[in-house]
């Protein structure tokens, strides 16, 4: 049970979070805060939070926990609006898609990390955005990666696990660049591939022809594409050296593989092919065969 | 009205056809031939075709229309076998997803290519494949690329357009280079990505953890990595120099998005990312306000 927690960036988030706990009965109030009012107020109207206030230390002051909620590079500058109005038993923890930046951003506001700064990523998300798309079981069957530090508070790292398990996630434990490695080649790597693909094409002589004949294959592999710019561009800056090592890898097994196709090397062609589809069949049919839900991120 | 059609290589294309043909009373007798029977028995006992032969020249005897809806490279094949067996009313034409690796091959068998040979490319298909998977509608709302040549009989290219108009197909005209080359950038191309990218990270030390924690964005992305790897080893063999071009072209894009992200240029990263919003936005969602079924490759 928390008694108060305090979203920092009320969107499609936090305000599903705070919708899962509500539904549970696992918080007493809810407060959010940013840096306009029009998400504040729709939160309040939809009975996502209880208060809000644009005063960042009216908003955390005895909270339990603060989350924050915000753009990616963004909540940098929020543990430095933080730093001063922190108290020792408050848990501040996050959901930015990137741990390493915001583990360094801690590192240069603060002296001594506080033991209560708790790192998350829930890999979760929707086509929606914004408090208006918040929904109690956003988080349900999706994974949460806690990044624990070695200096944390074990019960603030546990309180933090709870909170996601009672929103319906699995939490699991990764360190800081683990996490950021594996998303960059999951999530952020495949970002960039399918902007620059449609970027390419866009800028193609046929670029007409292209679209109108683009199909179903074309369409998944590009849904991504058509992600917030702004938002992404956050990641690729915050994880900017995780992902030029997954796009350095990439292009050099593509290098290979163009050598292949140039050279006609079918046997060698239909070796890479078909080892790719099993990796991805193996991977995918065992998860859905467990009866995990796809997520999406 | 088609009174004998003929299909080479019974499958998902040539099975779908018939039924839809048969459904719409456009056909007086379906044969198919191939080189095993299983496929063949099987077409006969759901109702897909009339009769079956493993002899081609039986097969073909007295049709109206031979379609050739083999795998792609075995394509070439049957047209050098079907040279001496057409006759100057039968029309020729195929499904092959590439269309000038079938030009080179009809031009290496005839020396001067028959009128009524049309080449042909249906976008359609399925995650099934096999004559059990066809159906009548696959074609609805489905384009098919026709790319008539110089020398082509008029009335014959008609009548191949009017069998997929039948079977609810829209048919547009392409030439030959331009089809692989749309083709390349639209399907192969993005075909080699994923495979690339899939058997590269599956080569990583976080191999697991990176499928593991693979978001939705992800699964989408791959999808057409777990297709058919021996039918993409023959497309890609088939349209070889232009899935080169593409690829290098992308590649070019790649590197240059690199150095964007390597000298942290905020602003270009995000102009690059909103233009490719952008672009597949205005293709896709106008294509969705029209109306048209998605399709799939």
């Amino acid at each position: 049970m928390i008694g108060k927690l305090t979203i920092i960036g009320l969107g499609l988030m936090g305000g599903s979070l705070a919708r899962a706990l509500k539904a549970k009965s696992a918080v007493g109030e809810v407060w959010a805060t940013g840096r306009r009012s029009a998400s504040l107020e729709k939160g309040l109207a939809l009975g996502v939070i209880d208060h809000w206030t644009l005063d960042l230390a009216e908003a955390v002051a005895g909270a339990d926990i603060v989350l924050v909620a915000t753009p990616t590079l963004v909540a940098e500058q929020v543990l430095a609006d933080l730093a001063p109005l922190i108290d020792e038993r408050m848990i501040v923890t996050d959901v930015a898609s990137v741990k390493g930046n915001m583990l360094r951003a801690a590192e240069s506001v603060f002296d001594i990390l506080p033991p209560r700064l708790v790192l998350g990523h829930p890999i979760a998300g929707s086509e929606q955005s914004g408090v208006e798309a918040a929904k109690t079981d956003l988080f349900v069957d999706h994974r949460v990666i806690l990044t624990p530090l070695p200096g944390n508070d074990v019960e603030a790292v546990n309180t933090v696990r709870q909170m996601w398990e009672v929103a319906g996630a699995e939490v699991v434990d990764m360190a800081v660049d683990e996490h950021d490695a594996v998303l960059a080649a999951t999530s952020h790597l495949p970002h960039v591939l399918a902007y620059t693909l449609v970027d390419a094409l866009a800028a193609n002589g046929r670029a007409a022809d292209i679209f109108r004949f683009a199909a179903g294959g074309f369409r998944d592999f590009t849904r991504i594409a058509s992600s917030d710019p702004t938002m992404w561009h956050d990641i690729v800056l915050a994880n900017q050296q995780a992902i030029l090592d997954g796009l350095d890898n990439f292009a050099g097994h593509l290098q290979t593989v163009r050598q292949l196709i140039a050279d006609g090397d079918g046997p060698a062609i239909k070796q890479v092919f078909a080892r790719a589809k099993q990796a991805r069949d193996e991977h995918f049919l065992g998860q859905y065969k467990a009866g995990r839900k796809p997520s999406s991120d």
